[in-house]
């Protein structure tokens, strides 16, 4: 599974993730905050600034990627 | 885990997810095709049209989970 996804120290902030989506006018950067905070940068068409950015908590992270990962249920 | 997320079933293609992010600004939603593709409608302000659209396979939409829930391991 780590193929595609490129990660990056942020020393005293956390951790980067930069995740190859197979197509050059879609990417997606998540840093993710030792604290446990998440940004999301989306970026889609070629511009170089995000077209899209969410600052998540670290539950509402975990609520994005389960219904991403296909775990969701209602509780 | 339920809480703040509405779904929605759509016939015939699949189920739509409304992630509420607690913030008037920012929503995900994402549908979640039958066939296993998944698209991802990021909101941010108050543009009732999305800001980001990210079309992705189901394999990259595990990707960006694993990221979020913090599951995600160096393959």
């Amino acid at each position: 599974m780590g193929q595609g996804v490129h990660v990056q120290e942020l020393p005293g902030i956390g951790k980067r993730f930069d995740i190859d989506l197979e197509r050059p006018d879609q990417r997606v950067s998540v840093v993710v905050h030792a604290a446990g905070g998440r940004d999301v940068y989306v970026f889609t068409g070629h511009d170089s600034d995000p077209t899209a950015v969410l600052e998540l908590t670290e539950e509402q992270a975990r609520k994005v990627g389960a219904v991403l990962t296909g775990t969701f249920f209602d509780g």
